[in-house]
């Protein structure tokens, strides 16, 4: 079954972001803030007990050194920095679910880490390094694309599993990377057409793009977001459509 | 054989402190920073490194959040904040550690938390409280008193083990505690003094109070600097002392 | 007329917090976070944009360096530090509106640094020091009290005028202190309540203690929140008591 | 008479970086850094009451908001968060000086923030009109160039003079910039070459390229730094070469 995963944990301090007790229960996989974009260890923690409390499994999202930023921002840094950058989140996270009895499952990159992962292979090999070197998890969740092939052999190399997520509610260009938020309907606000792509990928395997050609895709995770009602009532939504593909399955 | 133990790690991005590489060949027992007071992920990545290449054994050493106040001043939180920051503290530098194969061995608070910590016994419950959940080690370093149940009574319901470190080149009050350094002879420069009272208690098991007074200590560790070129030069001079008595042991 | 006091500007980075657009027509005097507890740069300047906009005077808010703790948190530091800590706070804010043709009317310090003001003499005395150092405004704003002797005789010494501010929606304790927030009772979150304490005040002079006694009080203006819907609607009755009175008056 | 500058106040919290003490006698101007990059309020206090002592001239020198990398990162912002980061910090400056009775009399841009303006207009164009916002000061600091129109018009329009400073220490390619540091001989650590190319300067106005080919430049101040004794004597050097050539003038 296809899984929703979502980012949470991005309070900061007195700060409040997002709607984490509300969108838990509607989720398979949490991808919790480590501190350097968003997060605090208190926050961590508390983050954690909600993902138990929802039987969420938990995912590591660290992201470049960059509060003011949110981690939107792509830092210069050398491959050293970033592999001790990654290990230090990766680190904290995992032994505040130790406390808490748990572990975290997979690594998914948050925000211009993640960018660069997905369009510079050597970030996306350092960021690999850093996960096996770190023996916390050897799962790291990317973008599916059509042509994974140099991603794949990256992981493999240093011994990760890769699972791949899509975006239903983004358009996608012809090659398979998602329309720039620059773009004026880079973002399908549209709940029905939402739950269609998903359908549609469920009946097919196949995500449109924007021009319409038809993009093959391995996915076994949808991106969803928690951040106010609207996005809330759309994972509902999408909740509905993947049970009711489960039933039949 | 007493060990000696002393804080390492304490650059910062580009500013330096300590002469790590001269002082990590005369030491046991390295206390790491861990990001909070000082450090930063490449920083302790490489002092790992470099007490591993001396066969030193690795403490974490975490603090306040305090960057400006270099973990000195007492900051303000909760008892779930304070487990918290810990907590990921502790998980940082564990994850680096393992990345290099190897682990931490034992946690000495840093700063005004070591303050807090010899001097209340509420906040020393929750420091225990936060290593045992962690998980990632069963030994706290605390300072050798006269009178340790208090503390050691703690910790054993913590199941942790206590090491205790005594302060060779400070003065100290009858009660056992450390002159404070805002009276003009608190510290002991003279080489040949500190090396006199070390060597006493090898002989005794005391160590004598600036008043004259015997305090009976159970030390496993003194604790030792690595600043500047004379501190360099007196644990040279020290590491002789306990060589000698070793041999003769 | 008496003013209405709101603090603004405290978001920080992407993490918004209060209804600044909201609020700001509403108010007469904006006291400005200036980035050390709260705020970043182009917050600032875009508050000061909001206040200028509709006509609202601008004061800073200077705060203790603690992001996390929303300066809420005392933080140790010597004179000479917190000097420095207010003078930076209060440049930087001033430089903003110069840029914006506007410039900073009164200082109120936030959270446990404004506290600290009230209950400390010396730290009262550390801040006058450091406003009249700063040549960028020489008004503060401080509680009213029954007896504001020992604050008006610092000011003076410094050369500063005193804006006193009362709090409509907080009990008072006999002292003329606001009762703790840990007691159950001590906001008033009744609407009615609140405008009619304002209304007597503006009556007789006077607040009423919890216990019943009567509080002389001077007060220049009374503090109002901007951070949800409730605070906003009460701040809109405030205002058609305060603007009835201004009309007989 | 050729002035020297010279980058200080670079410490942070008890992290010292500089021999500001030993090298503020030798200096005419100090570009003194303003908490984004390097320092904090109270070494800034401390920096600009060392430089009236030593009656030199005070520049602010502001940096990208980059603690970890000491400015020298490119850290993304839009043009209105880089005016109001450039603003916060001339403001806190300026309010420091103004304390002591001093203020600023120029801004040099420091590291990242310093590379980019010379080779983005654009980003130069925003600098000077932060600076011109800001009404603490009319004088931008730039590095000389053979051609300098492109600088100079832009600077023009903000009504802004430029001071030009250039680097006796480092070469310089035919195009006037200097050779990469990752260049094996980009900087010049022979005295008696340092001296001779400042003594050839003030002879002809011209550099040398490392090519060989003549640049003419208009050099208002040469740069020198303060970081250790090899770096002290030979600024010592250099004001004995500019002050002949000052008695011979």
């Amino acid at each position: 079954m296809i899984k929703l995963n979502c980012d949470l944990g991005e309070s900061f301090g007195t700060w409040k972001k997002g709607m984490d007790a509300e969108i838990m229960p509607h989720i398979d996989l949490a991808n919790i803030a480590c501190g350097f974009h968003a997060s605090d260890p208190l926050t961590m923690i508390e983050t954690v007990q909600l993902a138990i409390k929802n039987q969420v499994t938990i995912g590591a999202h660290p992201g470049y050194p960059d509060i003011i930023g949110f981690g939107r921002r792509h830092i210069p840094m050398t491959d050293e920095e970033l592999v001790a950058t990654i290990l230090y989140q990766l680190g904290a996270l995992q032994t505040i679910c130790c406390s808490q009895n748990t572990s975290v499952t997979y690594v998914k990159p948050h925000g211009a880490l993640y960018n660069d992962m997905m369009q510079k292979p050597h970030i996306f090999e350092v960021i690999c390094q850093a996960i096996a070197l770190s023996k916390v998890t050897s799962t790291i969740m990317v973008q599916a694309l059509p042509d994974m092939q140099t991603h794949l052999g990256i992981a493999e190399k240093y011994g990760l599993t890769v699972w791949q997520e899509a975006f239903a509610d983004r358009h996608y260009q012809d090659n398979g990377l998602l329309a720039s938020r620059s773009q004026p309907n880079a973002v399908i606000s549209d709940e029905n057409e939402v739950c269609s792509r998903i359908q549609a990928y469920i009946n097919s395997g196949h995500i449109m793009s924007e021009s319409g050609k038809v993009l093959p895709l391995q996915v076994d995770s949808f991106c969803v977001h928690g951040d106010n009602i609207a996005a809330l009532n759309l994972v509902k939504s999408i909740r509905v459509v993947i049970a009711n593909e489960s039933k039949r399955a």
